[in-house]
């Protein structure tokens, strides 16, 4: 398992590489470099001698806790990584090779029409593999499990069904009353200093710098090669102040949970994280429930002022508030707000979903999405670039992902409901800037678990009741409610 | 060969991260996934299988002449690695891990005895490896062969006689001249000036930025994860000018021997530099024969002015020159000058030949040290950290290596004399800032060629004959004497 980790550590440091500093002629032996590490940990990981001793072990009774753990996941995920045969992960990678170079294609050519032959073949792949994995009732399962074992249609629809009406309602009633005012966060912040503010920041909220660092990168990411060692990527654009800081902030989240594993289990399935969404659910608790509340801004307007002094002379406390919590419902995932946001991921998640029912043919996507979008954002998509071409997931073979964007956030309203609740005087706390608290609260009751429990599991555990819409709905009729004045 | 390369490649980048990126706490783990990348590499590189079938295609007729090099060098390689057992290998792996740390415990109490036992053991198993090896004469060519395959003391001995009293005659009679004043690079250089102006020096003498890059690290090191990415590294003394740029064109010369390596034999012996003396020739002609020229000069300092207008305004360019090749004997082999550095490494080689051929007692070595210092340099010696501690190398277990920093300059000398030779004018090239004819004669004799020629044979091939001290001895004395007005 050593053996195993370190050679995927590896790869994540090649990759973090890649994304940071590597040069542009680098990309082409890099590939190469990539494709040996992760093509000897799967050997490894999935041959016979191995999967032999870990069923050896697996029957032994003298096990500890944690050890039948450990043991019970690896053989997990040795059995469904041998359920997909070699051939076929060999022609799902060139599969997905050919369908990331046709969506850049698509992207610069604006139609969707070149990244469609690709697509259908990888939909149709995606298929087959559910059938190697196996389901129940249906592929999509197969595939959510991937990001979020035990995951499935039934529950997600339960769990929209809870939210996207409330949404949808409030949105619109949002819609009705004046827009907020966010032109502050347009005006020019240098570079520079938008990079020490992120550093201070993260700082002070916890990151462990002498275990992680910072570096800049197209797409803000997060990556680990232990506890000991975790990276945090951002972007910064001088004319787009929201843009990001909080992506530091959400990034952070990502970073808090990754130094809080286990380090004794490196390698083991219990020093990982434990799903997708609960990883999600760090990074949204930090961003938003801390990040843009009222209480954070509290203690951190005036530093942010302390940083920008002329550029923000003339904005309040209340209105900076305001601006990074604007709710206006816009064409791209990632740059929507609280709200808005989770529309965005809805229509995915049917577009997925009826595409592996085959209840949707590939062809169809584009027509399909600028409806979804005229009828729950009331937006209309101008083209494909900043419609179905947006994201990268599909190219990348990730069906299944993008609902753990939407979990992971209602999974971190119901922990932050029970965090308030543990720690008495927590919003003083973060208006006071002093995070301790919240973060050892998390570390024992999250991060140090590693993947021991299902999200489920993991979710009752923590606050004794199943994913439940309810946490979700409050935080946002409390917040949003105040903010723009919406009766109750 | 192409998966032992990528395992090779991937280590370098882990390496260059921890030398350039790394946040402290990572060290740990990261040591561990560097054993395991070079663990394998070595099982696949030395395995019976692939043994077995370098043996078998190396009695194939129908080869061509790089096919057949390329199959001789591998079997070469393979068999002297299978030489030492793993059981050896872990055993030096261990010393060099306790070596390392007792000589940086060594240097905190500038105490040379807490280095000793565990100098001392590597020694005996340095021995044991040359046994395993195999040697004729004297058991340091086995280790010189390490780094310059064909090198031997009888060789080494013949070159150093033949140029340490010469340069014992000519330090003395510079001794004699009154000093060169070098105050003017002592003063205040900007950190982000001198780097800007690395930067653009760099690419100015061919150093491709689309396939490498520069970074800050604490020792100045070049790695290569393949032609098309080539890493330098840098360090910055505000108060001290030439250390970096000249550290700056040292390492470019060793880079643009990487980028020059031919593409198409990736992973293959000749895919890899002639050898390390070689190596050290392109690090030193771009350094001295060119960055420390007249012609040089000429054409960048103005340039240098341009970047430090007040700090220069009162020097002139003669001045320069005479400022960045002060000859002066010192204490700190990397600080010395182009000449006295000929000394530190003599009296290393003359130290590692004794302590092989066990004239010389571990015990004894600081007094030995000392000793040749005052005779060879003049120089006192005021404790144990300025003297035998300086020096990383001995704590990695690399005996042998010391001399390929002399050979390489030698060598270096040498090419350059035919360099000038082959482009009439050349001299006129670099006091315009034109290094393109230079690089592209480079390129085609030497870089292009890899590995498949030893050092000697290579010299041989380019300038029709053996490592000649003649060259270097000339080149010294041209620029030398006229710099110091000495009589001829």
């Amino acid at each position: 398992m050593n053996t195993v980790a370190d050679l995927r550590n590896a790869s994540a440091v090649l990759q973090w590489d890649q994304e940071t500093y590597l040069p542009p002629k680098g990309a082409h032996f890099r590939g190469s470099q990539l494709a040996t590490l992760s093509e000897l940990a799967h050997e490894f990981f999935t041959g016979d001698a191995f999967y032999e001793l870990v069923k050896e072990l697996s029957q032994r009774e003298e096990l500890q806790e944690n050890q039948r753990k450990n043991i019970e996941l690896t053989l997990y995920d040795i059995e469904k990584q041998r359920k997909l045969s070699s051939a076929f992960v060999r022609k799902m990678t060139e599969a997905v090779n050919t369908a990331w170079h046709q969506w850049i294609n698509a992207r610069k050519e604006n139609s969707f029409r070149v990244f469609e032959p690709s697509l259908d073949h990888l939909v149709q792949l995606k298929l087959d593999e559910a059938d190697m994995l196996g389901y129940e009732h249906h592929p999509y399962n197969a595939l959510l499990n991937d990001y979020d074992k035990g995951s499935t249609v039934e529950e997600l629809d339960g769990i929209f069904a809870g939210i996207i009406p409330f949404l949808r309602d409030i949105i619109f009633k949002i819609g009705e009353k004046p827009a907020a005012d966010d032109s502050c966060l347009k005006r020019h912040y240098p570079r520079n200093i938008q990079w020490d503010l992120g550093m201070r920041i993260l700082k002070e909220m916890g990151f462990d710098f002498e275990a992680g660092r910072q570096d800049i990168s197209e797409h803000p990411f997060t990556t680990s090669f232990n506890p000991r060692d975790v990276r945090l990527t951002t972007r910064i654009d001088e004319y787009d102040f929201g843009n990001m800081l909080w992506s530091c902030i959400h990034e952070l989240g990502h970073g808090l949970y990754e130094q809080g594993l286990p380090e004794d289990q490196y390698g083991l399935p219990l020093g990982e994280a434990a799903s997708l969404s609960i990883h999600e659910s760090q990074s949204r608790l930090w961003e938003n429930q801390i990040g843009r509340s009222e209480a954070f801004i509290r203690h951190y307007f005036p530093v942010i002022r302390e940083y920008f002094p002329e550029t923000l002379s003339d904005v309040s406390e209340e209105q900076f508030y305001k601006a990074i919590n604007k709710v206006y419902p816009s064409l791209i995932r990632t740059e929507a707000d609280e709200l808005t946001y989770h529309m965005h991921i809805f229509i995915r998640y049917e577009l997925e979903k009826k595409l592996l029912s085959k209840k949707l043919k590939t062809s169809e996507i584009p027509e399909y999405w600028n409806k979804l979008y005229k009828e729950l954002l009331n937006v209309i998509v101008p083209d494909d670039k900043s419609g179905c071409l947006q994201d990268v997931h599909w190219s990348h073979g990730s069906f299944g992902y993008f609902p753990t964007y939407s979990t992971g956030s209602f999974y971190a309203a119901q922990f932050f409901y029970f965090l308030g609740q543990s720690l008495p005087g927590m919003n003083e706390d973060i208006s006071n800037g002093h995070f301790n608290r919240i973060l050892s609260w998390l570390r024992d009751n999250i991060h140090s678990k590693g993947r021991k429990y299902e999200s489920g599991e993991l979710c009752r555990l923590v606050t004794g009741e199943n994913l439940n819409p309810r946490y979700f709905k409050n935080y946002v009729l409390n917040k949003f409610g105040s903010l723009y004045s919406l009766e109750r």
